[in-house]
Parts: C-alpha cells; structure tokens; sequence
C-alpha cells in the first residue's frame, strides 16, 4: 500500500521533539529512556516501544530485526553514539525539527549540533515554565515579575516558531480559562519567589499560558500521557474547551500534544474550534504497532487539515525513527486502507498523507 | 458479506433525526452542514464526512464515486434541490424517521414536506427547552410558569413519540438527579423570565427534564459530541449515572443519543439499567469508514436489543444516506464478522442486524 | 497462529474469580448471572457474552456451537450441575484460581469444593470491606474498631495470597489519598456501628483500604465496570493517581481490576509505577469477539511484565470457559499478528504470552 499513500518519500516535519542525549548510555541508562516511569519495573526493553525498537533500529544499525536488546546495545556502542545518532536521525526523512529545548537541556545536544547530527534544519519551542523559572532564577521584585517575564519571552520568541506550556505537568487543566488579574499575579509571585522550587502556582501557571497566547505564535500544550508528575485525567485536553473558547478571538493558534489516550475528544476540539490542531505523537512512539489504530481514531473527527505529524522523542534517536516508521506505516495502513475498499480515491489520500506528514505544519508554523 | 447479514435489504427507523434544507445552498452553505464548527477550518470537505459524501451520494447524482466536491456541487444545483432531496432520501431504505424539529426549524422543510420527499412516515420527537421558550416568550407569570409547561408539553406530546432533552448543550450533566422543589423552579423562573435569552438557568432545565420524564414517553438526550456550545466531558453519557438510578422506577425510556466518544460509557448504562437505551448515530454519519470500529466498540458491552440507528442528519439529505450506508456497511463488517469467525450463526446474524436496523424501535416507540 | 503463541497450550493463573454456584439454575436464574443488571432486559442470551457461551460451552456439553439458549439449557440440566461444572472447569487449562469469595458466599462452592470441581488448587483474596463488616457484625466498641480490624485481618491473611478493596463500588476513587487520622476513624466507626447497614462511609472505606496497604501483600482494587452499584466514572483507575504516588514507597503492590472502559488509562499506570499491575478481566468475559482489540488496547502502554489474566468469573462456570478461550483466542490474534507482520519474532511473542497468561501472576503473587 506504500504505493498507494507514497509513505515512504513522505518528508517529515516534526513539529514537537526534544533534543537526544550526546553521550554514550550504559544498559540501564538507555533502558531509562524507554519508559515514562522514574524508573522501570522489569525489563524496559518488554513493551511495545522496546520490540519497535528492536525491529526498526536494528537494520540500521547493520543488524537483523528482533535482535536481543543486549546485542543491540553493544552494536550501538561499537558504533559510537555519534555515529548511531547520525545514521537514525538520518534514516527518519525529517525535513524540519521544531525543538522544546526546555527539559534537562544539560544532558543533551545543543540544537545546533542536532540540526547537524539530523542533516535537517532545527527551530525552537519556547517553554514558558523555562522562562518564568528563569526570571525568578535571576532574581527580581514580585511587583516587577510579569513585566520581566514578557520582557524575557519577547526576547526569546523572537527567532522561535512557537511557545509551549505544560500546565498539565505542574497542575492540570481545572484552572479557569481567563487570564488573572495583575494583583492576583502579584500576589502569586511573592509566594513563589519566597518559597522557590519549580512553578507550580496555579495562578502564575495560567499567567504564563496567557503570555504565551499574547505573543501570537502557536501555542503548544502537553495534554493526555506522559511521566507520574500529572494526574492524567487531570491532563485530559476536553478540559480546554472553555480556553478553547476564550482564545477563539485571539488570532492565536492552540496546539494541543500527544492527546492519548484522549485523542477522539482532542480531535473533536480541533474539528469545532478553527483555531485548534492536534498531534499524537508520544503515543505513536510508544505504542509501535498500534499507531495505525490511533491515528485511525484520531482522524473519526478531525479535519485532515488540523492532525499534525510529532515524534516527542527525548533523548535516544531511536525514538525519532520508531516514530516516523510508526506513522509511515500508520499513513499506509489507514490511508491505503480507505483507498482499498473505496473510502477515498488515490489523490486523496496522497494529498491527505502529505498534509498530516508535514503540510499542515509548514503552513501552521510559516516554514 | 451482505448475504450474511441482508444488510442492503435492512429496513431503517431513523429514531432520531432534523429535517433537511428545502433551499438551493451555495458552496459555503452546503460546507458549513459538513461540520459541527460554527465556521469549518480549511475545507470542509477533507474529513471523514467528506470523503463519504463523494463515496455514497456522488452515484445517486449520477457521478461517479470520489468526484471532486465543486463538481458533486455542481449537479447537485442543476438537478435542484428538490430532486436531489428525494433521490438522496429515497436511497436510504428508511422506513420511519422520528424527527426533532425544535432547532432552526424555520430553515428547514416542515415536516409533512419531509415526510412527502423521503417517502416514509414522520412522527415527532418534542424538544423540550424549545417549549419552555415558546411558553416563556409567550409572557407567563413566574409561580404560573411550571403550569403552563406542562400544560403546553401535554398538548405537544400528544401526537409525538417522544420528548428530547438538550441539557447537555445548555448546562451539562453535573446536575443533581431529581426534580427541582416547586419553590426552586419559581424562583429560578423569576430570573429568567425577567432576564430573557435562551434557557441555561440549571433548575429550569432540570425541571423541564422531569416534565419530560412525566410524560412517560421514552426520553431522549443528546450526549457525547456537537457543536462547540457544550462542554464535551460535561455531556458524558456516564454522569448520567445518579439520573438513572432516580428513573429506574418511573417506567420511562431513558434513550442516549450519539455517545460518541463516551459510547463503551453509554453501553455499560444499557446493559445494567433495563430502561437505559442508546444508538451512536451522530458518530456514525461523521466517522465514515470508522463507523464499523465505533459499532463494535458500542456493542462490546450492550444487550443487543437496546441499540438503536440513527442518522442525526440535519439540513443535508446527504447526510442521511451517509448514516444509512455506513450503518449497513458497518453491520456487515462487524457481524458478518461474527459469522466468518464462527462467533455466531447466520441467523442469529441477521435477527440482531434487523433488531438494531429498525426492530429495536419499533418496540422501544410502539411504531 | 496457535502455532506462534502456543495459546491452546498456554497454562493460566487466574489472579481474581469468585466460585460457582453449586446447585441446579432454571433460566432465569442462568440469565440473571449472564449480566451485570441487577435484572436483565429483553433476552439475557442477546449478548456479545451469550453469544460466546453458545459457541464455547456448548461443544463441551456435546452439543453444536451456536445451539439455540434453551437447549443448552436443558443439556445441562440432563447432565447435571456437578458435571457440567467439572468439564467447564477442566476445560479452562488453569493451573491456579484466586477467589475473592467474600460476596454472597453463601450462593457459591466453598473454596475446598471449588477445587475439587476445578482440578486446581484455589488461593483467597480476602475482601477488605467484608471482613470490616464482619467486624462490626459481632460488636464492637467504636474506639475498639480499628484495633478489631487489624487484628481479625491479621488473622483471615494469613493464608492468602492478596487483599481486595471494592471502594469503587462503596463510594468512588475520590476520597483522599492518604490514611484517615485514628480520630477521624473512631468518630466514623461511631456513626456507622450506631445506624449498621454495609460498609459506606468513605473514611472506614479509606480506612480499611490502607489496613490493606499495611498487610504488604498484594493489593487488588475493583475499577471499571461492574455492577449499577457504582458510578462508572468514579471507578476510572486514573482517579487512583495520587494514591498510586501514596503507596510507591511501602512495598505493597497496587493491582487495578477490569479496568474497562478505562485500561489505557490503568495501562499508563502501570507503565509509570513500578509498583502497579492491572487486568483486563471481566471484561474480557463479557466482550466475547471484542477481546482482541480491549487487550490490544491494554498492550499499548503497558509493560508486558505488568498485564495479568483474570476471568472475575462469578457463579457460573460459563464464565470461567468463556474468559479463558476469549483470552487464548486475543492472544494468538494481537501476539500472532505481531508475528505475522514482522513486530516481534515467535520467541518473543511466545515467551509475553506465557507471561500474560500466568507467569507475571506467579512472580507477583509468589506462586
């Protein structure tokens, strides 16, 4: 059916990823990088991600497919983590990769030397919770911290495609959907910038979100699965739909991530509100040979023109490639499939392919 | 696999549905019923809807399958409005539609007019927030308002099958499950009826529910998805749990309408609430090639006598026929399914296809 | 596919079932355990599980699959309950059952007949809020209560293999998830053992819960569907979150029940606490042809190492038959089908068969 949808010339633009770790990964380290648990209870490498692993990096690494997890470790390490990076990133027919470089950017590349290990260009997300712990970081008055936060994000969104908040991570989205008062803003911060640690005010988190919605770019929203730090039902994007409501006049797009396994009321969102698009990335990495099924889901609402390609890989680039087979393979099964029992006609769904593959991303994020 | 069920032979009772547009629609009008969006995003016609529209209706226009959408416009203008009407209703199989003519009714065929063009029976469906308005707008003191409800509800049901409930669109379902005291509604009518508008005061809407449940016929809501008016996790189906157990013993059908996405929801209610029922129509008209998967999934847990099919179509008679032709085509795959793999015998394939077709129905509404 | 994943060959544990009923069922009384209603509507046998008893039991009663309800029926009534249960039984390949037999005991085989019956050795899982109410049954002083409880928990685990909390249908996962304070404790006991009546009152509830947590075996909980006792929605794993982040540092493991509709939700638990385990159970009883696709769901995120089988099989041995060869049959369908389009290779899918259907059941309970 490749013939058909054309998947595998499909250039990719992946609109949400982290960078990859630049240093060689011992056994446990790599197994760490295979889960959302702060640590794996048994082997890592026994899910769906570990298999997809082993069946897609393997050959490019000049091994069979379903090689032991062992095997494939010391082949990688044989290799050197350069080379291993290089020849995956290379492997995914990424065109562009737009980068939350926000998340323990210390343990990994900078994005100039991803942007060369990838052969593609990079641009960057901006994550707004960075920034607000930033400024405080630097120290500043409560009464002069959101003037100092818009300062900071209007100098670092300058170059950048999108901002990106994770509300869902530090609370959840049961917060109303308005931006606070600038004396509850300041009240917030005086707690916070006394008592430090992360942002977690709800308060000071709905004042970043609505930063991000001032500055126009494309805001980019984690929402549905990801590490213990959420309270998942908490994280459910059907939660936005009076900030939905409230940024419909904005101008500014809403870009809800990942969505699993939330992705047919997120895909809802983006067929009833116009400003709303979606991915399920992560969960196309994690879920390896079921993406076809989530994507199958996802598309039952959603306008083709609103369902963007993302691999959210964070740190081995092995993810990047288990997540851009995963949606080839997806595009095929789903895609070629409506074309094989007479749902769509061939033009379509390569139009459609090449749209959620990275058309409707060059057009969202004006690259 | 149609041999197996008969499905191209089932005859249809549509038990929920609107009427259709009795006017020539230009590109954006016809688009703007594609989508539950106020204003669809890019075009309207890349979605599941609109891959199905092209796929089923373009034939009946004498087009073939997959045509572009200008030019399925096109000879839709030439044959006029009111042939393409007929043949597009006629194609269905229905023998029966049950209609809810209480939204935007002015826009749409009365319902002799529809009963004419779709050569089959129309009974009504009362929509009660909409008589709670006539009655409103009419002018009636606040201690005679839940008087002159029930006394309007009473003469409106007398020819109709059943009442319809929106609360999920005006409220949501986090509302306590019984009737409102008399003094809460006179009071709750007194704001209303000073302040005007649309009915979204909470105790009114519950209040016209329990008018709805009194009437003893079977009581429709709208649940799961619709337009952007609703907050979606507010309308599903399951918070309807308390509302179900207060019912259980008034001998009053409670009948979910759509589900979608909460519809495995919705099947948990009809298994174990003998007087719960549901369809997943709404979904079955916008998922397209996906409504076999949204069946399945409907029919994992419910009792087989308690589906029921619906188009939910509104303006459009495409819409129609897209709900007829993937409600047939996804009783074939699922149980035609069942046969091939020996879960269950011919027979009993085509007994339980004809109970959810139309049989269901017929004895839920004494049809 | 049998041949890939060995399924016919496959030795079951099943973590959590009730016992059968040991004397003779006329229909309705056969029908009325072939649901979840507390009384079913329409035909019992109109069901996706109906229709799997017809096709799975039937030919071990020497009849043809497929044969019509009532002369099932009347076969195992010629041959007679005690027969009929040992070929059920023996036909599941079940090589160890945890009962919970603390709901309606007095219906069902004691656990040393249940045994005999099954040809298997039968292990308890003592449900916390029956011995809670056997407790206050015998009389106790409200100060006393907590004391009481502990000691008589004591007592009844130390043959058992597990614990068992039925909060979901009590009151609903939204309680705290911390202990209660002794006051707090005793100032409820007061209220409850002056008005009696079942356990109800959400602090005993969470009390008896974190006895549970502090007997440091294993730690079921019943989420997801089951009987109109509970509100679905407040029995939505997910809602556990916090109590998961409560009880990852004590050791005690936290296994989720059914889970349906909400595994993908459980199976992101169990990806991201080390500490957490879940089944699709019961589900996969009721689901028939669909067990394929609930456990395909459940493997999404899930590592294999944390999935386990269970028929929660009550009163009719039907159910454990059905459950077994629905699991047998999903698991050649989702394992063999990795298989079969180049996902994993046969030692692999065969070694996370074996896993599912007992081995990870074994480690975690120390079989």
């Amino acid at each position: 059916m490749a013939v058909v949808t054309g998947s595998d010339d499909l250039r990719l633009v992946d609109h949400h990823c982290h960078s990859v770790v630049g240093h060689e990964l011992d056994a446990a380290g790599f197994g760490a990088l295979l889960t959302e648990a702060p640590a794996p209870a048994g082997d890592p490498w026994d899910s769906m991600l570990g298999l997809a692993v082993r069946r897609e990096c393997a050959p490019v690494l000049d091994l069979p497919r379903h090689v032991p997890a062992a095997d494939y470790l010391a082949r990688r390490g044989e290799l050197g983590v350069a080379e291993a990076t290089r020849r995956l990133l290379a492997a995914c027919g990424t065109d562009a990769l737009l980068v939350d470089h926000g998340l323990r950017a210390g343990d990994l590349l900078g994005l100039d030397a991803l942007a060369e290990a990838a052969g593609a260009p990079v641009a960057e997300v901006v994550r707004l919770e960075a920034v607000a712990e930033d400024v405080a970081a630097w120290g500043v008055a409560p009464g002069d911290y959101a003037d100092a936060l818009v300062e900071e994000l209007d100098r670092r969104t300058r170059a950048a495609v999108a901002c990106k908040s994770i509300l869902a991570y530090r609370y959840g989205f049961d917060v109303p959907p308005h931006p606070p008062a600038p004396a509850e803003v300041a009240a917030a911060a005086r707690h916070w910038l006394h008592d430090g640690g992360r942002l977690r005010h709800p308060v000071l988190l709905r004042h970043a979100l609505w930063c991000g919605v001032d500055r126009g770019l494309p805001l980019q929203l984690h929402t549905g699965f990801g590490d213990p730090d959420e309270d998942l039902h908490r994280a459910n994007p059907v939660l936005l739909t009076a900030f939905c409501r409230a940024t419909a006049g904005t101008g500014t797009p809403v870009v809800l991530l990942h969505c699993y396994p939330y992705h047919r009321e997120a895909a809802w969102l983006a067929q009833v509100f116009p400003h709303v698009w979606f991915d399920v990335g992560l969960a196309s990495t994690y879920v390896g040979h079921r993406a076809a099924e989530v994507l199958a889901e996802a598309l039952e609402l959603a306008p083709f023109g609103k369902l963007l390609y993302s691999s959210d890989a964070f740190g081995l680039p092995e993810l990047y490639l288990v997540a851009a087979r995963a949606f080839r393979r997806a595009a095929d099964r789903v895609l070629g499939g409506w074309h094989a029992e007479g749902e769509a006609g061939g033009d379509d769904v390569r139009r459609i392919a090449a749209m959620i593959a990275g058309g409707n991303a060059r057009r969202l994020y004006g690259l």
